[in-house]
């Protein structure tokens, strides 16, 4: 079997993008598909449809992760995953997530297409969850994938609606009677997962395929700064024990020295909350959430450190007391080598410009490459927008991303 | 006629602040008896008890602004006014409003045991919802006194407990059958009003009374700083453009620059709002308000613009907009010196330490001094705690500051 036989049908495939991104299609011209809702079933039963009018067996598990096989000559070998997911931001785009999945799907048409046979089974996948914009933490499909197990804890878990979490699983499984039950987690040959860089770097350098190395490391704190609140104009400034401003004080610094002493290093400061929130109340607490991203651990270590030394520091100088706690923990992937010259063989060949590169953004294959070989490849899209309504990607470089999937697929598999 | 023959009843003024502390008393000590409820009624009502029993005469206006009237020698003058407020806080405090009204009516019931005769009539002034608790704006008793009208938007305003503001206005007019009606606004000789100083520097520097110089004029400007949301993990350093990072720039330089540079000046950020407000995602837009205080327009001007281009050169360097605008502004009020040169005569002649000072908070002489000559007294208070429960003042500096008050309107009508 050779790939130079089995060809993307890029009409198909284009016309695929355009149907799944009018599911949950927001005014703005993005997508609103937050895992478990309606839009969320809807997609999920669209591609099961496709998948059953193709003659590939739909299945899914207990976390609703979605899977789409192709046999292969060796059903007793564990399946090759390739693919994403479907679920979105609030205010998300088109391309996040389903133009993975989506040229996963393409690629196992096009064997179809070619009557190729292959070794191992291949599965389309798509990760339940991997937003959290409805159900935190996000990249649930795979994680519990990984682990085999669901938290108990997420059952009882609300959404920002106020829907429980069990109850929308619940109904998203039901969704899709004809898919068969799969236990949760099992053995994989490999997984690779096709996505938008999300930056703009391949667009700026005119690459069009990143071979992704690695996933920075990503953790998330918790700072609480604690005052004490009194009157906004009566409170004599010796009295005054300003969490807002102790708050800043240590932020400024933060901004000037994090990211502009190590441009691997990401600083994000997305959440913050004032109490009790009255224009006239000096703030008796502001809680904040940093967001910080480095390659290396060690690096990552030292920056929680820097920012918990930075905000006591505020703290003291304006009469106030910080607190700091990690709620969040990704640490760094690498890729295996291996996965990764297949990659690069499967870019030569198919004379595509490529580079290496590391991920900002956590993705499933973050968790699926703790269990088995796993690689990313990456797209570029217009500014590097991504988790916006604006976010785009080329037609030619989507089609492009699928024969990148399909080649590497191939050479990965090896017939 | 000599003030030294007029004597405070130390124990009948106690008592009376006693008795009214009681009327919507809270499990926590403070006072519950915001404006035009059944509580405020039942204060006003005993008040207006008290004074027919001593022989005053009870009136009041459209807006319910309780008048207990001591006639003078010269019946055809403007009368002088001393007094303040009966409403409290939700959660407020036993001593603020209250003190001034009481030791006001003290005043008056001392004046009348001693058959003091003054030229002018001497009245007692209760002002209607001055915390503006229950309807907004505080105040709108004596603004409403000044301006001679009741703003017609203020009938159909509902409360937090969703009660109409013309009925309850209504309720309480009612509530005094024997109270005449009086028009809304007329002509004054004058106000002193006493009240505690809601902040720590009487009582930190052992002084018992404050001669109000004047009260700070109050600016709240709300501030929005736009940028771009965007990926926390994969938008490249030159991409971001961060609304978070400029608004902390340019409020560490305002906490450090205003306040710093001038004691006199109060600068509080007491709420802030991120969008899209994810832990992941770069903020889009931070919304702030700023309140802004200063004895001075033109310093507040000064200011004003300060806070606009700090947070422009912030936008600017983090590739951001920001837009300001004003949400309210209540001008300055600077008291005669006149006035006040009475009120220190009356200090030093009592020889109570007292020391000059300007108010913070805004109270019903700020509108007031905008008809007729007017000037605060103010006492300590512990902790310099109000709006609070635990709001405390010591009897023997509420008994000065009646003594304080009764002195001070001597001099100031001259017998």
């Amino acid at each position: 079997m050779a790939g130079d036989e089995i060809a993307i049908d890029a009409e198909r495939f284009l016309g695929r993008l355009d149907a799944f991104a009018a599911i949950g299609a927001t005014p703005a011209g993005g997508v609103n598909r937050q895992a478990f809702s309606p839009e969320d079933r809807r997609a999920r039963r669209l591609l099961a449809e496709l998948a059953s009018a193709r003659g590939f067996s739909v299945q899914q598990d207990a976390i609703a992760n979605l899977f789409i096989r192709r046999e292969g000559r060796d059903v007793s070998r564990p399946p090759f995953l390739i693919g994403s997911h479907l679920d979105s931001q609030l205010t998300g785009g088109r391309f996040d997530g389903a133009l993975g999945t989506l040229a996963a799907f393409e690629v196992l048409e096009a064997m179809e297409d070619a009557g190729t046979e292959t070794a191992v089974p291949i599965e389309v996948v798509a990760w339940a969850n991997e937003e959290g914009s409805h159900y935190q933490p996000g990249c649930m499909g795979s994680m519990a994938f990984v682990s085999g197990t669901i938290p108990e804890e997420w059952a009882s878990m609300r959404g920002h609606d106020g829907s429980l979490f069990a109850d929308e699983l619940k109904a998203t499984l039901e969704a899709l009677p004809q898919a068969a039950m799969r236990p949760l987690g099992f053995p994989i040959t490999g997984y690779i997962e096709l996505h938008i860089e999300q930056g703009p770097s391949l667009e700026r350098e005119e690459i069009s395929i990143g071979i992704v190395e690695g996933i920075q490391g990503t953790r998330w704190l918790e700072v609480t700064m604690t005052g004490q609140a009194a009157h906004a104009g009566t409170t004599a400034l010796a009295f005054r024990r300003d969490a807002m401003a102790a708050t800043v004080h240590a932020l400024d610094r933060l901004y000037a020295e994090v990211m502009p002493g190590d441009e691997r290093a990401r600083f994000t400061v997305g959440k913050l909350s004032v109490a009790p929130g009255a224009v006239n109340a000096i703030p008796e607490r502001v809680v904040f959430t940093v967001d910080l991203r480095h390659p290396a651990s060690a690096e990552l270590d030292r920056l929680e450190g820097l920012i918990e030394s930075a905000c006591a520091e505020a703290a003291t100088q304006y009469g106030c007391v910080s607190a700091q706690r990690r709620i969040f923990d990704m640490p760094p992937a690498i890729f295996p080598k291996a996965l990764l010259a297949h990659l690069r063989e499967a870019a030569d060949s198919l004379g595509f410009r490529s580079k290496p590169m590391l991920s900002g953004a956590f993705h499933d294959a973050l968790f699926v490459a703790r269990v088995a070989p796993a690689a990313m490849i990456f797209v570029p899209c217009r500014d590097g927008l991504s988790h916006n309504e604006a976010e785009y990607v080329e037609p030619h470089h989507a089609v492009d991303g699928a024969r990148m999937l399909l080649a590497s697929t191939l050479k990965v598999i090896g017939g």
